[in-house]
């Protein structure tokens, strides 16, 4: 396939919904039904190492599909939409492009109220990313999820989960 | 007591209140009258690791509480509100519990115009999130603090401190 | 001139303009002008380490200015301002102090609808940040850009480049 520096490493596609009585808890709730809410979350801006072979998930990851420990740091692409206004939906969506030769590939997390505009918006960034960069990585793919809003606040989540490192700042590869 | 993979760490709740001709400098002012205004801060989203032990405090870390130097990074689970409004009150606040047994713990952070908002949502959001992981982690604990704008912009601040990283990416457990 | 516990390390401010067809990908055609595009961000607070020289840059960074690899992290202080509204300004900017003695300085990030704006807005907080310090700095400094916006969603942006880290948690200083 292709070579590159760095160790491989897998790039978890993971969706979830939640629901609770504050944005925050349905935020948490969202983490937890895609298996990731015992971590320390940091944003990344969304680039795909070469060495990355993405894997999405229609599941929650089960318990220990992640290496290291509750409370460890976990660097995530992140699209999440809260809101907690009744018969108003949330839709949250990652989409990417990896190319086949090189391996590299890029991400785009949108957000908004509709499904169809959170996919739209997923394949207008993606072609604009690569016609920026004067490349052609391939097919778009996305993971889109959604839901309404009824009586408590909800949250709709997709992650691109890279990488666990711990509180001594060693990596853990996934 | 538990034991865990880490080494322990210490994590210092910190509050602060600032003002200034901007709604930046408010938030720096916070930073420093709370002993963290020299470094660069990174949000996390907020799960305290098995081998920490919070240490609330009132006053402001005294220089040469923290390792590290100036400029180091520096990891924090934070809440914050600015508002540049006559008469309208700024407040944030950090909630917590953790587990006697196995030393897991979460937090929550929260924002808003009221104290008692804040302090109702940190309750809310810590109840639903021990119920989303069907645990009972005791008595939940909180550090609050908020004032109101009169002429120049304000901001309240609390954070949790865990770890500061120089920029050689070695960790300063504190 | 002053010594220091860490190496050297070089700071690049670079400026970006960009447009596209969503507000994400006007942010990506911003950072691939400022040659910054194909890393992960991940934002600082804004602190400048006493061992950085600080580095303004006109034009984008050329092709291996930047040591790492495609996807790596890259660590930044970032203004950004995006928008999508026609005949409305977008203007970002950082500004800066440094202790000629110490090496020790301050960034601040300022975003808004005017040059005017965000040109006071970076000289008030950064007056403020060194009376909040009692310390004299010296001279501000600092790098504005913006355009308006058209048909297309616009963004402007600068960033302050500080350190690569690549996934195995390896800092590659610049």
């Amino acid at each position: 396939m292709f070579k590159s520096r760095g160790k491989e490493m897998q790039i978890y596609i993971v969706p979830g919904i939640g629901t609770g009585p504050t944005t925050l808890s349905a935020f948490d709730a969202a983490l937890n039904s895609a298996g990731i809410a015992n971590f320390n979350l940091i944003k990344l801006s969304s680039v795909i190492p070469p060495n990355a072979t993405i894997v999405p998930q229609d599941q929650p990851l089960p318990a220990g599909t992640l290496p290291g420990e509750w409370g460890d740091r976990l660097y995530v692409v992140m699209a999440e939409q809260r809101g907690d206004t009744p018969n108003v939906e949330a839709w949250a969506g990652i989409g990417w492009v990896q190319d086949q030769e090189t391996g590299r590939g890029l991400f785009v997390e949108h957000e908004g109220q509709s499904e169809q505009a959170v996919r739209r918006d997923i394949t207008h960034s993606l072609e604009a990313l690569m016609a920026t960069r004067n490349v052609d990585f391939g097919e778009i793919q996305m993971q889109v999820v959604g839901r309404v809003c009824t009586h408590h606040p909800v949250c709709a989540m997709v992650a691109a989960v890279y990488q666990v490192s711990d509180w001594e700042n060693r990596p853990h590869l996934i």
